[in-house]
């Protein structure tokens, strides 16, 4: 479909320098100057460039005519299209998915919910909201959308971005968002396709305002 | 919020090379030269390269690990699945313009939709499909997600190559997309946000149905 290579330099790059964002060592407005970059890393520049690319495509920088790469913002209204978008698109992955699995596909997602709520047992807060993300690849296989997984994936750098803003969610949090997800598998395993719709978008608006709360909190004590 | 440049040089290739990709004059399957390209445009090789970043985005070529960029494929599945996250996301366009819109400003749709009705009477074919491009353009300032707006940009110029591709259309079949743009604006109009989606859908489907039809006779006499 589109890029896929994992190993060429400036995916490399990209990767790095996503790395530095979504874990917020690199903040919303800071410039990545492309020199130092290529220094730093003993690349060429053309590399640099090509790895801001894919990163505009992942919604983490911002490229500005003059002034070259700026890490994108971050503020409620950025979280709420994002959050709209992966709505969405999990949406659709969802009902598909929901219709289309086999009887004897459903295993791996059931390992998956032992280990996450093993995760949820020891507070193993980002280990669990990265799992929530290879729940929704493991039913890629059951939609065969390209296009659609294209989507999903340059989205997700965004979505984990806000995740590790708020990462100090506390055992409430994440012992909800573990109700959400038994819920959802119940509803795939009966072929409930509207229900699973609906559990998995009130999962996504739960974790939308969680991550508006502590982003306004935030606000509130940098002033 | 991505990259949005469109004067850049890498852009501009882009432009080029996209345009020869939805008028059929590149084919499916066909090899893209960067040095032949470079040569070509007077540009640079990592000008070439960076186009085929966006191009890939553009889900018009792929990016083959040794080989270069390629034509990407459009057989039955790639014109169901592109029309799968149109009609997902024009439909989440559609529902949110029909419930934002304020009282002055449907009058430039309407206008619009005088002139499609101009091309339809005339039959220009392109200019009537360019202009539901249009409409639907004209419809994010109401939704205002840079986000949405992205991902139906970078999906746009795949549609257009399927209509491209199915461009002679005969006169009913332009006359029937007319009746779904009319009958869509009533909708909006009336607030009416599920009939809205569903003449959505029934449009999107309509065309995907039109394009299939066209690609398989196409495929049965190229036997």
């Amino acid at each position: 479909m589109s890029f896929k290579a994992p190993d060429s330099l400036s995916e490399q790059i990209a990767q790095h320098l996503g790395q530095l964002i979504i874990t917020g060592e690199l903040k919303a407005g800071d410039r990545i100057q492309e020199l130092r970059v290529a220094s730093e890393l003993n690349v060429s520049r053309g590399s640099v460039r090509e790895a801001y690319l894919i990163l505009a495509r992942r919604y983490l920088i911002d490229i500005v005519p003059r002034k070259g790469a700026v890490v994108s913002e971050m503020t409620p209204k950025h979280v709420r299209d994002v959050y709209e978008m992966n709505i969405l698109l999990i949406g659709q992955l969802c009902r598909r998915a929901t219709e289309a699995w086999k009887d004897d596909e459903l295993a791996p997602f059931l390992e998956l919910l032992q280990l996450m709520e093993g995760y949820v047992a020891n507070a193993q807060v980002m280990n669990f909201y990265d799992a929530t993300f290879n729940f929704a690849r493991m039913a890629y296989q059951f939609v065969d959308n390209p296009y659609l997984e294209d989507m999903l994936e340059d989205l997700q750098p965004a979505v984990r971005r806000t995740y590790y803003f708020a990462i100090n969610l506390n055992q409430a949090e994440i012992d909800k968002s573990m109700v959400f997800f038994r819920e959802l598998m119940a509803c795939i395993m009966a072929r409930d396709v509207d229900g699973a719709e609906q559990k998995l978008v009130q999962f996504g608006e739960y974790q939308r305002e969680t991550v508006l709360k502590r982003l306004e909190s935030s606000e509130a004590a940098s002033i």
